[in-house]
């Protein structure tokens, strides 16, 4: 069965869940009034079923190569991504003054939802350049500014991120790439980075490399790393390509999934590059350009989710089974169902959750208020890691609803659980998200976190004469984080062994929180979901928060000699 | 960093967590001395390690494929199943009337775990043709017996199972594939089966299948299947291979992983067969063939995780991360050591039951003795689920641990997960798995249930002199699955719908029971990783069992038409 975006479910979470409304309200984004979002909606719901969707099954047979030093992509890929830029989907939420829409990036987060669901390997070429242009907006220089950001925001040209080396992945500090000034107010890099997604094509005019480097005098580890822009072909004077710069991608990797994206190997030959920000600045601008990704990694992972789900209950409901007359369909079991219903409610609690983020992003932008600013940096690594998880898990459980025709390539169940994989990965692995999250996002003293929980305390309070059965449980769980966060607070030694536990136990609540809303503000189907979700799949917060109190002790005892025993 | 075979953990299992000398105690397995047992483990691992693990990757790189109607294998393939056949690991367990060892199975379930680590897409052939050794000597006729077995224990033919056709997975009794009396006492076979594991190769003289047929006379659904014999090559009077029979691979399937084995759609075209067992009983031979390969399968699924653990642990103990000075690996982050920790005691728990499920078919088949006998019917869909699930998710968590570099085809850890996937579809869906258990398996009113749980008890009050913080909430866990047990007997409307968080929940407990043994028999280490399992795997069982004891109402009140919403 072909993709079809989830247009009524974006439009529910957007009404009744993340309250978009208070963006329409902000003098910043009034012009996304209902009729404006409604209708951008269903454009790209086209895009993403009509032109996007067709294309994920051949980026996957026939994967990114390269050929004399240049990457070739998938048949159609060029197509696909022209009509991408075109339709202004790039820059939906980049300023106005770099010809972006100025709408909030909770749409684009809609946007890149649908645009996962229906290719998503050719829709992380954009979610890089997103990326680009917003630590661009950010930390580059009025010049810089005013030479890439239209072409990056048009999609004439487009963007990467180059942290990786081989010796340095998650320790962003250990990076060898150097950075030379040439005397002229620019830089020569030389270094060799990996894992860059989407180093090159064969569609864009030019790729605009974002390169962490040190200079001469930059201290060891992170705090003496810069950024720099690096582009595939050094602009004119009249800010089109002229001479190319001295960079290639090396070789492309085989990867798990995501075929049609080309992953490189990127050398570094004394290319020409500008900083971003200010010396040994890198850090924090590289800072802006995850947290942005790092959304939309977690969108990914719910778009892919959204996929394998529709896949799953289409081969649910045409799969004939279990009865001796042939009109039975699998669906009728039991356990089939329960796996249905979970890949929904999961789906739904991971969607709810990374729009909340994408509101609170908004919300700051539009208003300066650091309690938002707080609120977004605090559900960023949830949105991420939950999401993501969310997307294999339920890639993982439609894989086995189709039995197995689920193991057989070209069902596109397989293709699927392969494809999101990364997405645990990348960005700053899930366990690295945890981390964030029990340290630099607690390190508020639990403030974030707090008011997150007295806003699902009121939910649940507010909800108990429609749904005591449901808003107690969800009540009671929010306490028992609250207790576990204090916990946390005040024990430091246990945040590394906690952090992947307390992090899921967090999404669990604010899960919770999603499904009771729906139940309010929806009908039947919604409040029977929010009921499987809220009496089977929350009570795992009690075992997650059960494991972070158990603290440091039980997992450090277990020694790297004990393991090789 | 290659495979080793973990002869340590296998002899630990073997004498302080299976009772493996029970066996040793019976007249049946008198020849099975510690001394015997060692050397044929050592002697298995020494295949393993030198001849079956160097050949994982080829099978991966290089696809079995189908030319002119014939399989070619990966290269070295061959070798290595002829070094398996005259090894006389088939046979290991087969009665030696026919070639056979007659060692306990608890052995060849030792041998069979190391050779799934080495090289799965290989062993897969040898588990298919032990499942059917098994088959025809409790219900083949002397004939057939003395014509087949003898080459099937050798190796020098092959066996395969034949069970799905594309209308008939899971729902067998579905199946359309004919079977006409020719007059002579055999039969001719026409229909065609989907996903035949091993269809054909190019080592072996013959390739037997058993196939599922229905005679003219057979009623509508499984009790109208009868089980045939049906050989590639037609063997002559002398019993060796003569004119070749109708029927032929199809096609193989392009799968997600599992590469080197080939999966083939086999047509039978008037086929000549031999009925096994009598007319329409096909379904109680095939359980024959099937409950064994289940037991085989749920310890494939431990062979991978003990791949992917050691690879994982290689990876993070040589990868250096976090510290200035270049000294640190990344085991030393909490997080890192909680994933490894996670993987090996769950394998050590997985393995745990896979053992006790094998020592209790050797002491059924050694006494007699039905209790025995029931004991391991009600392990067998635990060992094969959860054996199965835990090679995933390890395998899964060891890609996690590799970071990017799992997610690059080449470093391993992607082949690993990819070719673990299938043991959780085939042999029985693991949702099938968890429906046998809560239908058939407990259709003795639970006696077999409060039998395990009685002895889980039983340990636990002899280990709380010594260990009273870990064997007093493994006496609550077994305690609380008591009541779910009951409850669940008492509710047999909920029995679909919490089927297989019961399965994991009796795993978990189970495994808990293991920990605790190796705690009280062991050294620091074992104890240690017991801690690790009881203090933050084991908490999870309350979440199961909440969900178990939720009922069906929540799942099934999520209808086919709430899910499409």
């Amino acid at each position: 069965m072909p993709y079809r975006s989830p247009l009524t479910e974006l439009r529910f979470h957007l009404a009744h869940v993340a309250g978009f409304s208070r963006l329409a309200a902000t003098p910043r984004f009034a012009e996304a009034t209902p009729d404006t979002v409604d209708a951008i909606l269903t454009e790209a719901a086209r895009l993403c079923d009509e032109v996007l969707a067709p294309l994920n099954r051949a980026g996957d047979l026939h994967p990114a190569r390269l050929e004399n030093g240049a990457v070739r992509t998938p048949p159609g890929f060029a197509d696909g991504y022209r009509a991408i830029a075109e339709g202004g989907w790039i820059g939906l939420s980049a300023p106005p003054d770099w010809g972006g829409a100025g709408l909030p990036l909770t749409l684009a987060t809609c946007v890149n939802d649908m645009m996962s669901g229906a290719c998503l390997a050719l829709q992380l070429n954009p979610l890089m350049t997103q990326g680009q242009i917003e630590t661009l907006t950010h930390h580059a220089s009025p010049d810089l500014q005013a030479l890439y950001l239209p072409k990056l925001v048009s999609g004439e040209w487009s963007g990467t991120m180059n942290l990786t080396e081989s010796q340095a992945g998650s320790d962003v500090g250990a990076l060898r790439t150097r950075a030379e000034p040439d005397g002229n107010g620019a830089f020569r890099l030389t270094g060799e980075k990996i894992y860059i997604t989407w180093a090159d094509n064969d569609f864009t005019g030019n790729v605009v490399h974002m390169v962490l480097a040190r200079l001469p005098d930059g201290a060891p580890g992170t705090k003496g790393i810069s950024l720099f822009l690096v582009p595939k072909v050094l602009p004119n004077a009249d800010g089109n390509p002229g001479e190319p710069n001295a960079l290639r991608p090396l070789k492309l990797e085989h990867k798990l999934g995501l075929h049609g994206s080309p992953t490189a190997v990127m050398s570094y030959e004394g290319a020409k590059g500008w900083l971003v920000g200010p010396p040994h600045g890198g850090m924090a601008a590289m800072f802006t350009m995850m947290n942005n990704a790092r959304l939309g990694v977690g969108v990914q992972g719910i778009g892919i989710a959204e996929a394998a789900f529709q896949q799953a209950l289409d081969w649910a409901t045409t799969r004939r089974q279990g009865r001796a007359d042939g009109t039975g369909t699998i669906i009728e079991h039991p356990d089939v169902r329960r796996m249905l219903a979970h890949m929904k409610a999961e789906t739904f609690a991971a969607r709810a959750i990374a729009l909340d983020c994408a509101v609170a992003l908004d919300m700051a932008a539009a208003t300066g208020d650091p309690q938002w600013t707080a609120r977004a940096a605090f559900l960023t690594p949830i949105a991420k890691a939950f999401g993501t998880d969310t997307g294999h898990a339920v890639a993982q459980l439609s894989l086995q609803v189709h039995g197995g025709a689920g193991y057989i390539e070209g069902t596109g169940a397989a293709q699927l659980a392969r494809d999101v994989r990364v997405t645990q990965i990348y960005e700053g692995t899930n366990g690295i998200q945890a981390l964030d999250l029990v340290g630099r996002k607690l390190s508020d003293g639990g403030e974030a976190a707090s008011r997150l929980l007295d806003e699902v305390e009121r939910i649940a309070r507010a909800a108990r004469p429609a749904h005591a059965a449901l808003a107690e449980p969800l009540w009671q769980a929010a306490e028992s984080l609250r207790e576990a966060t204090d916990w946390l607070l005040a024990t430091p030694s246990a945040r590394g062994a906690g952090a992947t536990a307390y992090l899921r136990a967090f999404a669990r609540v604010l899960g919770g929180r999603a499904h009771l809303q729906a139940a309010l503000a929806g009908d039947g189907p919604r409040a029977r979901l929010a009921a499987f979700y809220l009496r089977r799949l929350l009570p795992e917060h009690a075992a997650l928060l059960a494991e972070v109190r158990d603290g440091a002790d039980a997992v450090l005892a277990v020694t790297p000699g004990d393991l090789a025993a």
